[in-house]
This record gives C-alpha cells, structure tokens and sequence, in this order.
C-alpha cells in the first residue's frame, strides 16, 4: 500500500479551478502554476512519490497569507505552505491538489531585541541568514537540524540541539494563520506565561495542519566565550553509547554530541578527506568560558577513556572545528559515495538514551540481515538517530524492502519507549506509526484538528491517519 | 462584578443528585460530602469567595478517576481536579457545584529511571516528597514555585525555575482522563519527539478544563558537584534589575535569581531574624564543579558591583543556603507581619526582562500610590514577579482597590509585552485580561475546549471568559 493511501485527499476540481483564477488575478507573476514549479513544491527528497500542487503562491506578507487561506476556505482547496523543501515525511506533497504558500520571500528579520535575548522573524529567513545577521550582537540561534532549514519549517516538525533543546523550546511565540484566515498570534514575549492553554507548543510540529506560520519569536544565546569541540573512536556502538549516558548522567552540559557508526565514518573519511578511524565515533563540541570547556572536555575524555575510546582528534581552532562540523553536515553527501547512483531515505527515531545502545544494536543488526546500506548518525544527547538508506527508487522490490526496514525500526523504537520520529515529523511517511505510539491520543488530535480546520484544507493528508487506519 | 460573573456556570441540580448517588455507592467512605471537607476543596488562599463542590472523593488509580468522569459526562456534571489546593487564582472553585477529585492520595512514585534521568510519578507527589524518594539517586527534580505543591498541580499551572526551565520543559509526557473518560498518555520516554501535536504541552497549563492528570514522566538533574548561594544588596530596584538583566545576557548559568523589594526585606529580616539589609536584595544560587561555581560566583559579583550592588552575604555551606531559601520561601508568612489580621493576595505577571525594572518600579509606585501595603518579590531570571496585597478580604471597598490594583498591574504587563501570569495561570483570577493579550488566540483556545469537552463538565468556569467577555 503506497503511503498516500494512508490518508487519501479527494481533488475538488470545482473549487480548485476557482481559487486559481482568483490567485492568478491576485497575484500576477508570483502566482506560478508552470509544471517545473509545481514539482518543485512537492516532495523531492525521498521515495516518496511527489504529489503536486495545482499552483504556487510566492507570498510576501501575513495579509497575503490570509487572502489566499481565506479563498481556499471559501471554495473547500487544501493549502500547503512550503519553505525550502527539507523535509522529509512528505509534508509538501499535495495528495488532493491545492495551493502551495512559497515563504522564502518572507525573509526579513522583523527585531532583534539583544538585553532579551529574542528575535523575531518572518518564516522563510533561514538558521544560516539569522545568525549572519546577528554576527555583531554576540548572541546566536543555536538550533542545528544538519542543513541550513527555513525557521518556519524547523518550527512546523520542531527540530532540535541538546544542550540547548529543540524548537518546542526555542520558539517563544509565533503568529499563524487559521483555517478560517484569521491570524492569530500564541503570545508576548516574556520568557515564560501560563496564560490559557499553550498554542505556541501546539502549533510548533504541527506541520502546518492546523495553520500556517508567518511569524516567529526565538530565543537567542550568547555566543559562548570559548568553544571547543572534538572526535573520538570507540571500539563499539555500545561503548560510545554508554559514553553518552556517562556524559548526560554526570551533568556535563554537551553543546553537541553525535554519534556516527563505522559504515558512515568509513564514506565521510572518503569524502571530506580527513583523517578519522573507520570505527564508531562521537563528535562532541563543548561551550563555555575557557576554564569551563577545558573542564568539561577533560572530563568526557575520562569518562570516554573508561569506554576504551580512542585518541581523542582534539581542536578549539576554529577554522578546524568548521572543517569537522562540515564533515558531520556532509554525512548525506558522503554516504551516497557508498552506492553510486542511489538516492537516500534519511528515516529517524528517538529512544530513552538508556536504549539507545540496544536500539543501534539491533538496528544495524537487521541492515546486515536485510542486505541493505544503511549509514546511521545520531543526536546521541537525546536518544535520536537516523538511518539513510541508499535506494534504487525506481525499484519497487527496494522501495518495500526500505519499507519493511523503516517499519521493523519504528515498531522497535516504540517499544523501547521511544517515538517513531524525533525531530523530522510524520508528514505521511510516519502517518501509519502513530496509533501504535500514541492509541487514544491520535482521536484527542483528530478532534482538535476537525475543531480547528473543519474543512480539512490545511495540508491534508498529513499527520493524522485517515479511515483506513 | 464578582470574578465568578465573567463566565457563570450554572448549576445542574438533577444531574448533580444522580451523580451524588452514584458516587456514595461506588466510594463509600472515600466519598465525602461534610461542609467542612467540602470548603476545604474550594478555592482558600485569596479573596475569591469560595465556592464549594457538592462532593469530594478521594482518588486512589486512574480507572477510579475514569469512573468518575464517566459519571459525571452522562450527567452533565462539573468535575474539578484538586491536588494540595496552593493554586491562587480560584481553580479549585465549583462555581456550579459539582465533584471535586482529591489526587493527594494518588502519590506513589511508579518508576524511577536514572540512568534516563526521569521518573514516573502519581499527581499527588509533592516536589518534597519526591527529592525525599530521590535522594540516593544523585538526582533531583529542580522545580520549586515557592511551596511544596503537588506535581499534578503544577504540572496544570505551569510552575517554574530559572536554570531548568518551568514544567513545561520537565514533563516529558503524562496521563489525563479526558471528557470522554478515556484515559491519553500523551507520550513515550524519549527525550524528544514530532509525532503529532504536542499534547503534553497542551494539558500542562490547562489548568484541569480539557483532563484529569494521573500520572507525570518528568525529567531529573544530576545533583550538581556544587552548589554556593548568596544574597546581595542593591541601592535600587533598577541596579538590582540591571544585574539580573547583565547575568542572564552574560550567560551565566544561574539556577536561580531572586528579586526582593526593600519592603519584603524588611519583614523577611524580622520574621527570620536574619542580618539583612533592608534594601532591594537579589537571592542567588549557582549550581555546577566546584570550579564552575566559583567562576560564576566571581563574574555575577563584579557585575553587581558595577551596578552598585553592596556586600555579598555568601556560603557554600548547607545549613546556611537552606537558612536563607527558607526565609525566601516563608516571604508569605514574613509578609503577613507587615499588617497583622490581614490576609494576602499574590497576583503574578511575567514581562520581557528589559522591561524589569520599569515594570516593577512603575507598580512599586503604583502601590505608593493607592495606599496599598504590598511587598514584591520576583523569579527575576524570567522576568517574572509577585505582588502580595495585604487586605482586609471581608471589606468590600479594598476587595475593589486590590482588584484595580491587580487590573493596572496586568494591564501594564501585558502593554510591555508581557503576560498576565507567569505561573500561578488563569483560573478565574485572570479570566478577564486574557483577550487583552491574546485577541482571537482565546477563540482558538475556546474552539479547543468545545470539541474536547464538549458538555463543558471539566473544571468548568476557568481559563476562557464567558459570553460577557
């Protein structure tokens, strides 16, 4: 069964064709409907087949936003925004047409409020863009998914940073555009609230289901007086597992540390050039005063060394850590070298840490069983990691194969305590996990989604299991 | 008018004695519907008149809490959660009557994971009791809004701490009886997760009007290496803000930083009969290595002293540090001195903390102003404080002072783009500022609470205003 039937979207023709012509007229040039464009705005990023959209709206304000929701809700058309086009569930398809909301145009960094350590900003300003601009006030937006994301959709599957959480935690407020086209904004910005019920968590990974984001206020740091980062060879994933339970138990604020399995050492030893072991590794970066990192690392080097972890690649050079940070970014790019000419399936999942051993245990256990390549790299400090599995996807034997693989792994993930994604979100890929995470919760979440967008036009097709399930 | 008149519940008398009927048979003893047990398990702690429930049964599991809720939707009738009954914004009211559900003798702790740093508890564990539990654990659970509330209760209010956020950051997920009786764990044990909409974030802080918490899985910390805390003078309320403000942008880790105003001092220096100045006081403590600490301690003292900051009254050592939090925690009792035979009313807000020292210097003066006796203390990291007003609760006339008071306080809060609480959360305290804050957000909260209890049975008359509003 292909995963769109999961939660299948009837096209209303009638009404699509009527929200075109309004759009057309509306917005002259930045309305696109051109084959090119429209694939564009579906996803691309996976197996996962694309579903376009009917047309694209570049939109440039909030007000815009509203018209084009407002039109959607009057002729019953789904809306999809889009930001860059990372994501990896499918939350950009459009099983049942509609209109894409293209905010890269939506890109201006609105306040930097420095003595509050906020800023607020339109959704299609990217991590990279926010902190270039925020280069001379010594603060930085710390948040990292491993590509350079538009903030709003980092918002929409809630991406994340150990040391300094994700963005459930880093989203101070947000305004959002409602199914009814009403724009609503979740609150001020103090640093804490308890008033009424909190929709800025409810909107953050809510992967615009329930509305579309065109504004965000986040949280900044101080960019730290020293930082210090490193990698480190285990003779075992467990062995680096239990390092990283050592490390989060002692306290030892980590700003980042990452897990990489031999396979994916081996390609990005290859690829960046560099002189890493082909054993599992963590790479660790350290934030602090000079005195503070200098603690904090040797601690870990003990706590590692216990482990029977290798020479630790040590470096607080800038330009070295940028080189070794590069090469942990690249680690898509690498692994595809290990199978020319395939694509990747990046999957993910998040386990109690304690698990998190057995989970990478097994998991590579049954990559080798199935006979697939499979690189695994992790957020370790949280229990998440990713599985990128190297696919022919015009091979409908592979696509189950990777199927099956993605399946085994969400059911053990579950049944460890864990989630089926920890930060990429469910989009349509995820849609047939849910129940088995969440039972009961998944009917709490469709009756708020009737509630809120009756009509079912915000990106449907998403999240929420249709009757089938 | 009366706060019980923004949103009237009315009672249903027939439905009501059904229920009463039920609940004797299936509870027997645990079913109490004594006047004084009934008042009790009202609201207590302000001048909101108490209104008291029919009846009160004294939950022991979830199934119980299920049965009870099942009762009470076939009949139409209110059901309110009560834990140690510390709210201060009248949640605990039954302003149509109803049932009120005592957790206090759900508190076992179920599980306790440290290798994970978490922990499963019921909600009637107090904070206290659960460090208790802790103890040779090494870990500990860091939230501490002043009392020792239980942790269903400050999970539905939102608690807070500077350093490791409010109990939004530390549930990771929970377990609620919903209108329907059906009990939702809204999440598994891992750290993270984007499979759906954050529903453990949307019932922390929904103050009882969507479910029923049984059951918590909270996040622990390491108990730190160190720990060193002090009490420093400040010739001004705005030096003192100023500190606060530099300390957080400098990004010292502080794990709390505590606002006293001269007028709390000075009852605080009588009531516990210690040496300190009567001037504005900041409360600190830093936890972390013994190097850490140091290192802390050092660069917050050269920034107080820039601002003017007096003497630094400092310890590391236990008893002394347990001297001084406990005077701050019994500033309540401390207050009460300053106008013997009144009672105290505690209002909070939270604004961004730039706007600090303007916000409590204007309400300081507002306070001059009209009169009013009312010391002011602060988790000043957030930028949040608290004005306790010391009244005479039986005379009409400073019942309606303290509640313009309490208006202008919010009013100002909210126009620095702040909120109308902070922490102590709605209830029917602040039912009439939150559309000031945020406009059609309560739409979408009401559209919430309608389709997930749609007979309007869950703590009814809180959080949202009524059709007056």
């Amino acid at each position: 069964m292909a995963l769109s039937d999961l939660n299948p979207v009837e096209r209303n023709e009638e009404g699509i064709a009527a929200v075109l012509g309004i759009l057309k007229q509306q917005f002259g040039e930045r309305f696109q409907t051109g084959e090119a464009i429209r694939s564009q705005h579906a996803h691309t990023t996976t197996y996962i087949p694309t579903q376009a959209p009917d047309g694209v709206v570049f939109v440039e304000t909030t007000p815009e936003v509203q018209e084009i929701v407002r039109a959607c809700a009057a002729h019953r058309v789904p809306v999809i925004p889009f930001g860059i086009g990372s994501s990896l569930e499918g939350h950009t398809n459009a099983p049942g047409g509609g209109v894409s909301v293209d905010t890269s145009r939506m890109n201006r960094i609105l306040a930097v409020n420095p003595q509050d350590l906020d800023c607020t900003v339109e959704p299609g300003v990217t991590r990279e863009d926010l902190n270039r601009h925020l280069r001379d006030t010594g603060l930085f937006f710390p948040i990292d998914p491993g590509a350079n994301a538009s903030l709003g959709g980092m918002a929409a599957t809630r991406a994340n940073a150990v040391r300094y959480g994700t963005m459930r935690e880093n989203v101070l407020s947000l305004t959002a555009v409602m199914a009814d086209g009403e724009a609503v904004t979740t609150g001020k910005r103090a640093k804490k609230s308890s008033a009424g019920y909190d929709l800025t968590r409810l909107l953050v990974g809510s992967e615009g289901t329930l509305g579309i984001i065109t504004s965000l206020t986040l949280r900044l740091q101080g960019i730290p007086q020293a930082i210090s980062g490193g990698v480190c060879p285990f003779p075992s994933l467990e062995a680096a597992c239990n390092t990283v339970i050592a490390t989060i138990q002692m306290g030892i604020p980590v700003a980042r540390i990452e897990l990489v399995n031999a396979l994916q050492m081996r390609a990005m030893k290859a690829y960046s050039k560099l002189d890493y072991p082909e054993s599992p590794c963590l790479f660790v970066e350290f934030h602090g005063s000079d005195a503070g990192v200098a603690e904090q690392a040797e601690t870990f080097g003990m706590i590692a060394e216990e482990q029977g972890g290798g020479s630790f690649l040590w470096t607080s050079v800038a330009e070295e850590r940028t080189k070794l940070w590069k090469a942990r970014h690249d680690a898509y790019w690498s692994s595809l070298t290990l199978r020319p000419g395939a694509k990747g399936l990046s999957t993910d999942v998040c386990v109690p840490i304690s698990r998190l051993a057995e989970c990478v245990t097994e998991t590579e256990a049954d990559i080798a069983e199935m006979g697939l390549i499979a690189p695994i790299v992790g957020h370790a400090g949280d229990g998440n990691f990713h599985v990128l599995v190297l696919m022919d996807t015009d091979s409908p034997e592979e696509i189950a194969l990777a199927e099956k693989f993605v399946a085994r792994l969400n059911m053990r993930a579950i049944a460890m305590e864990g989630t089926c994604t920890g930060e990429h979100g469910v989009g349509q890929g995820k849609i047939g996990f849910l129940r088995h995470e969440l039972g009961h919760g998944v009917d709490v979440m469709r009756t708020i989604k009737q509630a809120l967008d009756p009509f079912n036009i915000m990106n449907p097709g998403k999240i929420l299991p249709g009757a089938r399930q």
